[in-house]
């Protein structure tokens, strides 16, 4: 049992399976007696994983990938009371330590116990900490009582365990940005881009009742994939402005909320497709959504980026038409989505069968050993959501 | 066009259509140049207009009934700008102004300016401010660009206009329910009554992603409505008691949030269901809902009922144990709900076929000949919503 | 080191000071090692000590009162990290694991984790988990990371102890029934009661910016407190109604919002100020509140109270006049404040001076061994808050 | 009493007392029969006033001035039912229908129904719906019982008008700021900006509480008004950076909430002061609040600016460090403010003294006549709020 395999992160484009050590309850010096060990179920490869393997950080060499983790409790540390091995869990992507000022608001993406460079940390990624990722066979999780989330009943969560396997990023996230863009009953939204976080953010919109979700991307498949589960969609490499497209789906150029779900690799609409232009969703947002409106931006945008277009992008420092979102009253909600604010809830969501997010975001189960190849469909844009299954629980 | 009949209260348990005068742009001499006459397409009969039938009120004879209006424009006042003759609209039960401090804050079902008694006016109600029902041909509604809602596409509304005839009131009525009980993904909630509201807020817990929507009731036809959507439902004759009703359903004794949709003509529970008792629900919504959640009361109250139990309750004043609520830490929101707030997303959510109201309801139409026997029936316990057609445009 | 003294409930009106033991990191079986043991600097006495103390719950002799903890950490468990010996800190009355659901969304008040019996502990209560009070010289707290809150400067912190010690309880108390009955700038406010709690909940409606709050209670003392810091009184002795001296204040006989203080125990108004009416408050609050304004009810209300005027009030059933709320269309929020919400910001604007809490509640500093006195001088409706200073820290 | 007079913008640095038209209930051949005519009894100039009066918006020659208005009912319009011929009341600056779906949301700064050009309207303002201004004698206000706050007390109003002149724009304004920050009880908020607007602001977050306000500005007059308060202040001329003296003020380098109340004219901090940097308000503020905190921007961000610094800030397009922002999870609220959202609790505060903010601002009353000079003083950065006095009624 002290083997163990994981992602790593070598060079740009490149991702390889390598030996690594089995995990400790501790990170480095620091003890984790409040830590359990996790046999992984399952664990996701995420677009933000993407940023880095594309080279677009400063991730050292050798970083273990892997942040969208869901196991089994293997082992526990001392301290830790309300979780029994062999429980079945679900990892929010934010480590949080629950005893900070923002653990105690609800903040778990930015706790300040977990990472000494800034606030919030996550497992697997470059400046989140140096908590090892769980795109492995085992992974240590620190704070185990506040951070996990059991499943109450273990048989019945292994049977939609494709679909509890997107609570620990992808579907909080997207639904933080419907949530804080403000949609609601009735509403119609954009949501730019249709990667997973996009698609689980649409399915997140009709969930929450939207009266229209139109999904934004570059990508015919992708497109195809939002439109499986009732969005319309708007092909963003046409001539035809957003605004445009918007108004033949529902006779006006606007809608209510708008959530960014790219990030800071945008590329620019119609002509401009194929270049990189990182404020264009942003302008768009504010472009397309009425007065009043909301702009959740669940998306990336970093404060460092080495392959940013200009020496401003490199810095995280983009050309925003912010004096039009002012004249619109727009008001945007950033960050890091808080998992343990929504993961209980959506839960009870899939597993009462309010939501079928593993076929919204087209759920592809692959081993351990075919990680880096699933990097690379995921980085030509493949219309899946890669689930990584070290054991073969899933599977089985 | 001179004519006009509408249905009257003549004393309890009766009904009748009546010949009454057309109306007029004003309310005794009150003018209202504000407002319009509708040529009425659509009105229901209301589980709160039985209160009256039934001599629960002091309603006088000859009042013209209905408070669920939804018409066509056939003249406007001098003062109103925004809406044209020919315009299909839906009027919110709650009259109000549009100028006072409560209307400006959303609180539209307690305008200050429409009724002389105290605060909040409705069509066709007792003790309401003395606006006439729209259980007829015609109807006058003032602060018509406040209070109308406009359907955008005139045609495609009449096409769907069994399920936007409930905008007037039970759709808002049950989703104000839902909202102020804290219902959103995921949520647990416990609906108490199968009527009209009853039926209308368990379709609007689904639209808020609930998780698992249970609705309680005493009437075998109501609660196999309820099935028919979609929900768990909970026989309230039976001697099994609520919470163990409902730990059968959900695991637990207990939901996340309740909506007392019965109020104050409440029957007891078990071997007590055929007698009243009056804060049944709202002591069982402290018994089953958790710790720390909410309890939303559309379900009306009253400060004066000439048929209650016993002196206390004939002045509305209910044994409540208050000291289980106060224990679990319950919120509790009571009152009218404020149509407005709601009633343009709900539409919306209508058009984009997002809800599906009407089958929901189980909505009957019928003429307003028969809307006599309508009331008896629905008195008796139909799992029906009585629309009257009275120009015979809903049935074309 | 090894020796303790505390306050116990012997019965009905006595308490008696008693040598007990000196605390463990345990709870009986249950080991607390994320618990630390406190030196305590000041522990006041509550009126809810007094129900208590009045023989008015099911106290067992021998209950070792006091919930409303301040203290320097003496001794610290293995689990706990970010404490250290010597830190200065508040305890707040609710104890809460940080890490069930409820303490998660911030309901400390009701923890799962911490009362076999049901949602919700505190410090030397009734019913409430058997936790070890500190009206005492030491005591222990569990879950110590997460339920403290630490005083940034503990030199400054002890200037001010007079002030700080009250944020244990009475200032969020008093200041959660204000936000829940949702006073904001502007407001005008009816606070029933100007014990401890009331005078800290009309302290906190002036830090929130209402416009008038006034204060209504049967003891001149009491009142003329309230006066001293810029409150309206209202004398519920009077004959005069007390809409109609809320008239002669305001010009209008309601207010925005009103915060029910007082709880089960109160008596009538007027010519019944001498027994006691369990609704009386809630009643008048209904009656006096305006459409559409909110009610928070920090007063406590009970499920068990062997001395209740009635076979119902012994249950905690009143009765209440829901009927007229309704038509208000009011809202109700019940319950125990849950402390950690609030306290950091409270003790923010205690340190800068926005509030002078000390001063508004009449802080009397006595000795634990004046302790039995100042229960019977509290009792007899003190306008004081008596804070106990176990090791005479407070008045060096 | 057809005469009237106003100040006309004549050029960029020249302001003009003109006889203008007396207003009518109209605008141009829209009728308004729903307005009133005000004698204007207080007009104040306004720092977005001086981006018109500096040349930095394309405002057309002979433009009448002015939105912050208070007035004397002269004259009504037939559709007025609430007001009458003497009431004094406040004008919001924003002009709203009170029909459309904006302002049935209280969005009454993004009204859709008078301003064809886009959403939000306002007196006397370019591309704001050609609503004449009010630095004049009289002037139409529409939709008159919906815009208008009268004064319950007409004398009395007048004994505070110095303080009451504020509600029409800058108090609720800054309030809007402070409150869509996040800014309550014992919060450190960071003001930029101690002009008007942000000297109000200052104000009201001390009404709502706030522990600590920390006011940056470059004029050393408008920080000692900020001082004459109870702030600290920044002096953003100093090398020191701005984190650094926040740092020396509360002892962490970070604020809970910072509000921009200076908009895109902004200028540099430290040796870049006399520069103008358009974005330098909004990064800075980014750099400051803390991780999870909000950001309020009530300064004014344009769509088009003649005499931006580089051809996007023409356009209004900024560059932003939302990585920055991103990584602290920050949220932005932009806009107009909605005044009538807030202006009648501010009332309520102005008359019961809980704010004094005509000194907070240091009120300064001029003749009609002094207009053009106030605007030129205003312009040199006088820490004043210069208030008109048309009819002498205010110095009286």
């Amino acid at each position: 049992m002290a083997s163990n395999r994981g992602l790593a992160y070598v060079k740009p484009g490149v991702v390889e399976l390598r030996d690594i050590a089995f995990p400790e309850l501790a990170l480095g010096d620091r003890k984790c007696h409040h830590g359990v060990i996790l046999k992984i179920v399952s664990t996701n490869i995420c677009g933000s994983d993407q940023h880095m393997v594309r080279g677009r950080t400063t991730a050292p060499e050798g970083l273990i990938l892997g942040h969208e983790i869901t196991g089994e409790v293997l082992e526990k540390g001392r301290d830790v009371e309300y979780l029994e091995v062999g429980d079945l869990v679900s990892v929010p992507f934010n480590i949080a330590c629950g005893r900070c000022r923002n653990c105690k608001e609800q903040q778990t993406g930015i706790c300040t116990n977990v990472n000494e460079a800034r606030p919030g940390a996550a497992y697997g990624y470059v400046d989140m900490g140096g908590w090892i990722g769980g795109q492995a066979e085992y992974v240590m999780v620190p704070y185990a009582d506040f951070n996990l989330l059991k499943f109450p009943d273990k048989d019945q969560a292994l049977t939609k365990i494709r679909d509890l396997t997107l609570l620990s990023d992808i579907l909080p996230t997207g639904y933080h940005g419907a949530v804080t863009a403000g949609v609601k009953p009735g509403a119609v939204v954009y949501v730019a881009g249709a990667g997973p976080v996009g698609l689980a953010c649409a399915a997140s919109c009709h969930l929450l009742g939207a009266a229209v979700v139109i999904v934004g991307d570059l990508i015919p498949e992708r497109l195809a994939q939002a439109r499986s589960f009732g969005c319309e969609t708007v092909d963003l490499r046409k001539d035809a402005s957003l605004a445009d497209q918007i108004a033949q789906i529902v006779g006006v150029p606007e809608v209510d909320c708008t959530v960014d779900c790219v990030g800071f690799e945008a590329r620019g609409h119609g002509h401009s497709h194929s270049v990189e232009q990182p404020a264009t969703v942003l302008n768009a947002a504010m472009e397309v959504t009425r007065a009043g409106g909301g702009i959740g931006i669940p998306g990336l945008y970093v404060t460092g980026d080495p392959g940013g277009v200009d020496d401003n992008a490199k810095i995280g420092n983009l050309s925003i038409r912010i004096g039009l979102g002012w004249a619109k009253s727009h008001h945007f909600t950033t960050g890091q989505c808080p998992v343990m604010k929504y993961n209980r809830n959506l839960m009870q969501a899939i597993l009462y069968d309010k939501i079928k997010i593993a076929d919204a975001v087209n759920v592809q189960v692959i081993s351990l050993e075919d990680g880096p190849s699933g990097y690379q469909d995921f980085d030509k844009g493949a219309a899946k959501k890669y689930v990584i299954d070290p054991h073969g629980i899933v599977a089985a």
